[in-house]
């Protein structure tokens, strides 16, 4: 029998993704702004992993147009671009073989609170990535989960928040428990950390990987503000004891590195003003906090893309970064039209593992 | 203080390396058909991995219109495109930062049995990558060695040949214990298991990466014929009852997976006769018989590129590779250009290790 892990994102990839975002409900202007960003991203990426963009069949060609041919280009439909969200999970077995784990989507909490009403084109992005890469697929028809809710330190723990699993538009007819336990045995994971919050008005139901990841097994990075009359004050704190109580699977205490957290940021009127209103979608209105943070960084094969606000606090993210990865190159992306949208770079990218000592089949016999 | 390790091929790599071939001496036909396949494998490559060629100035403006955007062109002035013996070595510490090692170069044997007789561009290729890599170089002025005369399993132990390794045209100031120190100290390596012989008429004086690779730490494959009558059969029968009988550096037993080698293969007049004569460099006449190994292959992230001769026991070559690494693509690649230039597709590519979990500079402290 093989062994299972869920590897963590600071480990080798055989593939980064993307989607091309195109709603004039969450990107203004069109989009256009922010498909600038996302080419910036895909070809940074191309320099250090193979990427895959998906394409809805309506912004195919622009696409074509715009990308070069080191970013591979797929037509599949989508409702929006965070792949973080709609991509499979994937665990690896002791043989080197991949799976994916293909979790039911409902746009961040469905009829309850999600933030667009037809979700069904995301919902099958899973299966779209586990055919393209040739893995088996495992659905999950009655949970509900998003990649961004979860991180790993490859080594079987799991931290993710109680605002965003426990919430009522995702899975409320199971208990905590319940939910505990399905993660531990669909992702092979034996110690779970729950965070009370993520940051504050993040329109996810404050997902995990917008406060905290781990940056390699036993040591994590936390969005941090000292600000004791900003609400994220309390939230971070709160984070902090816990992960400094909790053990992780392998019995090891935490390091923890906090990152703090640029200025609060708010959408200006002419920000707003960009956008089309659509039925059924979340009304994005100037003035609004945006849930900015460093954390929403994303390591790849040799670099790390890292979100810069044009904030004081750039600078500093940016040395924490290169002093956790010596050996990766830093890679500051001014990302607010990503902000825009509700995410960061994290959010709108995610990766397939690479199997990093494969067994040979006939070991196992 | 760090740990450093050798990584093996078979690890996550962060970037191949290829050189552009030119010489009309070695390659028929001022290069041509030879530069097809090199072109083909760089794209190949491209999909997996970052891809760097270099390329010498006379060949820059030829090789970059035939060559796509994703790979990466570097000017480097070179004698010839063996990147696998004039690249550096990587080691890697326990904080995930690289160093290479610098061999000295002199053609398989200097002026004793060398290949060419100036070779002096090829000696400072290992100084070039370390600096577009921007990893530390350590020189060993004294020390000739290329690095297809050596694998790793990436935990402590390396195979050779003693053909090689204590030829006259390479290291004659040195005992074989001195030898074995000197690759012990530079490479962290704890055991070194000394093959006799690689393949009959090899002419690197028989580099290990023709006959025996790993392809997991405990697990290799070794070139094999049945037919009694070759001269290759005491040759991998010696190879074999000497792995049969070592261990590695953890103690193992190996596990040995035979691999068939094609049928003899024999370079042709009109192959010959493509190529110009150059005093200084040895002469390739019609009827000598070829260094043709599956042994050769190139694993590289998430596939192996696999040299095929057009032979009976290429399609078995495709089965036990495939048997070998279940989780990659092997890519089948009708090799003879590069054959009859005197060796295969590993010999033509190498490496750069990715850190697979790099710690951070502050967990030393």
């Amino acid at each position: 029998m093989f062994n299972y892990t869920m590897p963590a994102e600071f480990e080798p990839h055989r593939r980064s993704y993307m989607i091309f975002p195109e709603r004039a409900d969450v990107w203004r202007d069109n989009a256009a702004p922010a498909q600038a960003v996302f080419i910036q991203i895909a070809k940074l990426i191309s320099k250090f992993e193979p990427i895959t963009m998906l394409v809805s069949p309506k912004q195919f060609q622009k696409a074509a147009s715009l990308l070069p041919p080191c970013v591979n280009l797929i037509e599949v439909p989508n409702n929006d671009c965070w792949i973080r969200d709609s991509a499979p999970t994937f665990i690896i077995g002791s043989d080197g073989v991949l799976s994916g784990i293909d979790w039911k989507f409902n746009a961040w909490g469905g009829a309850v609170d999600g933030l667009y009403s037809d979700w069904s084109a995301d919902d099958k992005i899973a299966a779209a990535i586990c055919n393209l890469e040739k893995v088996e697929r495992f659905r999950t028809d009655d949970f509900v989960l998003e990649g961004g809710s979860i991180h790993t330190d490859g080594e079987g723990t799991l931290i993710t928040t109680e605002a965003c699993l426990l919430s009522k538009g995702r899975n409320p007819h199971l208990s905590k428990q319940e939910i505990e336990n399905r993660l531990k045995s669909y992702l092979h994971i034996r110690k779970i950390i729950w965070l009370k919050n993520g940051i504050y008005q993040d329109e996810t139901n404050e997902h995990v990987d917008n406060i905290c990841a781990f940056v390699k097994a036993g040591h994590v990075v936390l969005a941090w503000t000292d600000d004791k009359n900003d609400p994220q004050y309390e939230m971070s704190k709160s984070c902090f004891e816990i992960l400094s109580q909790e053990r992780d699977a392998r019995g090891r205490k935490l390091k923890i590195t906090k990152l703090l957290l640029p200025s609060p940021q708010f959408r200006t009127p002419k920000e707003s003003q960009g956008l089309q209103k659509l039925s059924g979608s979340v009304l994005r209105k100037s003035g609004e906090r945006l849930a900015a943070s460093y954390v929403n960084f994303y390591p790849l094969n040799g670099a790390v893309l890292l979100p810069f606000f044009d904030d004081k606090n750039d600078k500093k993210a940016l040395e924490t970064l290169s002093m956790l990865y010596p050996d990766r190159e830093i890679i500051p992306i001014y990302s607010r039209e990503i902000l825009l949208g509700g995410g960061n770079i994290h959010c709108i990218t995610n990766f397939v593992p690479l199997a990093p000592k494969a067994a040979s089949k006939d070991d196992e016999n």
